[in-house]
């Protein structure tokens, strides 16, 4: 059994926005010679999410629009999480529909993924430097 | 350690609808020899979830009619995401409300399931053949 | 390889609620002997979510709040699923928000979680014995 354990520094100058991680996921299986298994991705932060959906920026905008609308950004004392002294309540909930993480398999040394299937991080409180764990186990 | 691949095709012949996949993953889970470990279930495609809940028919259409409510299908160009030729934004929606994937564990060679978890595959742009991929891990 | 199984019974009081799991988990994780590896986490029933979040009581509140908007509990027949008998449709969709499980990296025997990653039970069907089930694995 092998593991291998790297860490992703990204830093997103938007408050809302995506960035594909696919590649440098794969990058980390191929560091971990892991041929068959599983590999966990996520955020080190509880702002943002990692998922797996499709590479095309009108869905980003559908996405960030709709996350707007079932979760609003309202700096203002409407969320008792802002008594804290913080505004990102929203933040808390829109990660919570687009989840936290993803597991994907790996298959003969590669990322075992649909044709239309690509990891995202997805950011919702941003303009600050975010950590992403990946973590590969298999043999 | 073991690791088994499996692939699943469904075809639902409606739109939006729910299968039961319990058994074919038990089945899996019996094909790999894995008495101890994890089994990882996801759709290969971004406009279906794997998730787990009841088995219940009345449930199912509230998912449906709420889902629905939600995250509506427009076809027009409410969704930025239709301006590619697609109508299914929606979907991709749906999908990440009742998230992409399931993890189950597995203990004495068996899906360690809850008395009333099941594991279903939720199609939100059917009539059309899809994948679900099977990876089971563990010794 | 190893693996190590673990069952938490819990009891809220309350019909909604949360309690943080995160010292539970890793006192398994030290009983696994698992230094390098993951750990599953998911409520044994299908109206409870295990997820990760803040621990802040103000942010539990709009949670809780933000949920009944998204998912309200209506104990009529206004879900199909109460044809049953049940009252409790608003749980089950309430969990597929905050979703069912969490896969959490171990890295030097120790849960590799973020400054702010606590593991939370979430209770949206309580005032009875649920079960909570930990899986570990690695090596």
């Amino acid at each position: 059994m092998k593991a291998h354990t790297k860490i992703l520094v990204l830093h997103l100058k938007e408050r809302y926005g995506f960035r594909n991680l696919t590649e440098e996921v794969q990058r980390a299986v191929d560091e971990s010679g892991v041929k068959e298994g599983m590999v966990l991705v996520n955020p080190m932060h509880i702002t943002a999410s990692v998922f797996i959906n499709d590479d095309e920026s009108g869905l980003h905008r559908d996405f960030l629009r709709w996350l707007e609308e079932l979760a609003p950004h309202m700096p203002g004392l409407a969320y008792d999480h802002h008594r804290t002294g913080e505004d990102n309540a929203d933040a808390h909930l829109k990660r919570q529909i687009m989840g936290r993480e993803v597991v994907v398999a790996i298959t003969a040394g590669r990322l075992h993924l649909g044709t239309w299937e690509q990891i995202f991080y997805g950011e919702f409180d941003g303009q600050r430097d975010k950590r992403v764990l990946i973590k590969v186990m298999g043999m």
